[in-house]
């Protein structure tokens, strides 16, 4: 008998048709000998439509009564999908993220969870239920407020409750059947991947690839937590995320896929100072302003004028925030102007097989400039390789580098079943 | 400065507008000096579509998850609200029931309060901040789980945390100015009572006056806690409810009101033979069915047959498991047959000058007979007498007992402030 955490997304619970085809899963999961636990989102828009009602009520509610807000959303689809096993004749057992033991820091709508203890949990399983429980959400160690995970909190949470009950599999299920070798909309031909690295799968989330968030594969790799990408609408097998040491039968292809990401914006601080230590102050700005920077490039020094140029990307969502922090100490460091662009794209390569095959980035820019596209910056890993472009090339620089990398399948594979969101 | 708890239903929150509305009053409250904490029941009709969603999913959803559901309502009410406050510049904390210590027995659906703790709401209001408590709702001593309170919950929440607190007063903010003589949909010229018992308020409560409910009353009597209804859509003093040995300087009227309930049905069990313990045994059938009878009448026995008629009144959503329970121990009994009627209603006439002035009673039927309308059964208790009438009287006998005992104002007082239910 194993024990199963599943993940089903807003999508999969969007209405009460849907809840019930995700309850017969679940149930048929069950019925199969294992025991189960299902971390579940908010249905469908819910989410959207409170933090709409909170704008209604106050420009800038506080963080503690927004968790208290948005929480009631997982509360609705967790009691509804417990409901739905119960008509199957299933007991059912649903559980708020303060319930299951999901202990935070204070950081409200981003917390990080520091602990798990799902006594709850486990006795719900002990007695012969399946545990529903709210993702998103847990309990502030301190304060004991409620608090929200913020971005990719659900996936989290399933992954955390995994480890902590020590979990055969973390199966994540979307409205697609896995991790593709790039976004089918933009190439058709993309490819499922059957298995990657937590290494790989990191690289991929980081560089834009939405399906899963980065922090819940970090959590995964910790704990040694296998991941299975599903699609909620189809009994395929979709992309397993584990160890690669201990996949060493499978076949490791050099190339996993071709990410891209349109979120990010590029700033360049013009005519810096050539001197130890403008670099370090530009940062340091940056960081005490909460920005987390992506890709940095910086000029060799012009030795006419003594000056060079730094250009960093950013969430665009940030570029209003940062260009406020640097134009506050222009006069301090000296720089002449900043420029700002937010139509750029990062296409990135992500594969463990780049460490031992040195050809793959001449490959990379080869096919790119066949493309027609100009590279704006580049930045490189161990198992990755990040180009900067116009947004508008994006879609010709991704379909340019998956054909050059032989990732194009025979045929589509790849089905959109859900509608909206995730 | 004074401790006080306000309770606002579902439709002075019924929206962001009414939201931010009442924000205003509770800190206009805080304001004058006075420690705050505000009980608060879900949003308009939120409950009543969390409900439907539930019925979509299972058509009969297990308690335990149904609560589980419907208490999503208050939560997103009172973190909506204490947005609203901080947005004025207060500082606001919500709190579930089980945060503010509200606990209960396990009958989910109808769950009593047992204990209330509220450490984090005296914390709260020792802080300086507002503290907003979802009504309706609290957690189950022994197994920990949600639970809610059912019918009149916010107003029992928001009593139970005045007596816990040791408040000095609890309002509770409805859409009609108070408490009046007579439904004044049915009698334009109903007065406001400025104050009644705490006894009296019982049997308005008992007998269809729909403003309080009768466990409210009764939990607010045993703590003697003093209550102000009133409008949350006017600045008007409303209806004071206290201990009448109190107000001894308040005119004390020998008629409080009139109330009416049409949600009554009468059974009567004809031909029953007239042996002890019949009747005894019709009421425990009735009682292990879980109903709780109102009114009861019996006949005297016809000499001729040995046999008598047993009326009596219950909730009419309960007339069908009392036929069914009765027709299975039809044979045992003896008894011919089962009458139905859900076409009655039920007038009472309530004050506690009733004790003292013996002629009520009579005045009372004389004017329901000039109004043309026949008594169908009678019952009494010191400071009440109730009469069961066609429904289709009901609104003439209210009319003509309201005038007989000359309780019509000069002119009409009362106006209904909001619009779709509490």
């Amino acid at each position: 008998m194993a024990l199963v955490v599943q993940k089903y997304g807003g999508s999969s619970v969007a209405d009460a048709e849907c809840v019930k085809r995700v309850a017969q899963r679940i149930v048929a999961t069950k019925k199969a000998g294992n025991d189960v636990v299902v971390v579940v989102s908010a249905m469908g828009d819910t989410t959207d439509e409170l933090i709409d009602l909170a704008e209604q009520v106050s420009p800038l509610p506080p963080g503690r009564e927004l968790d208290m807000l948005l929480t009631a959303g997982e509360r609705i689809s967790m009691a509804l999908l417990a409901m739905a096993i119960a008509n199957l004749g299933h007991e059912a057992r649903s559980f708020t993220g303060s319930q299951a033991g999901v202990i935070t820091d204070d950081s409200h709508g981003k917390a990080r969870i520091i602990d798990v203890t799902p006594g709850r949990i486990r006795s719900a399983l002990d007695d012969g239920s399946i545990a529903i429980v709210a993702g998103f959400q847990g309990v502030s160690q301190n304060s004991k407020d409620i608090t929200t995970l913020g971005r990719g909190g659900s996936d989290t949470t399933a992954v955390a409750l995994a480890a902590a009950l020590d979990a055969d599999v973390c199966e994540i299920y979307t409205d697609v059947d896995g991790v593709f070798t790039a976004d089918p909309r933009i190439v058709p031909t993309a490819r499922r991947i059957p298995s990657i690295s937590y290494e790989e799968m990191m690289e991929m989330a980081a560089c834009g690839a939405k399906i899963l968030h980065l922090r819940c594969v970090e959590y995964a790799r910790r704990y040694n937590i296998p991941i299975h990408v599903r699609s909620s609408f189809s009994q395929r097998t979709g992309t397993w995320i584990a160890d690669s040491t201990e996949g060493s039968e499978m076949e490791q292809a050099i190339i996993s896929g071709v990410a891209h990401d349109r979120s990010e914006a590029k700033v360049t601080v013009v005519g810096v100072p050539d001197k130890v230590g403008e670099a370090a102050t530009i940062f340091s700005v940056l960081s005490d302003a909460g920005i987390n920077l992506d890709m940095i490039v910086q000029n060799v020094s012009a030795a006419a004028t003594g000056r060079t140029d730094i250009s960093f990307t950013l969430p665009a969502t940030d570029g209003q925030t940062a260009l406020t922090a640097l134009n506050k100490v222009k006069e301090r460091i000296g720089f002449e102007s900043l420029q700002y662009d937010d139509r750029i794209g990062k296409i990135s390569l992500i594969g463990a097989g780049m460490r031992s095959h040195p050809g793959v980035t001449a490959k990379f820019f080869s096919a790119i400039a066949e493309a027609g596209v100009n590279i704006e910056m580049i930045s490189t890993s161990e198992i990755r390789i990040s180009v900067v472009v116009s947004q508008d090339d994006v879609e010709a620089a991704v379909t340019a580098a998956h054909r050059a990398f032989e990732l194009d399948a025979d045929q589509v594979e790849a089905v959109v079943y859900g509608g909206t969101g995730r």
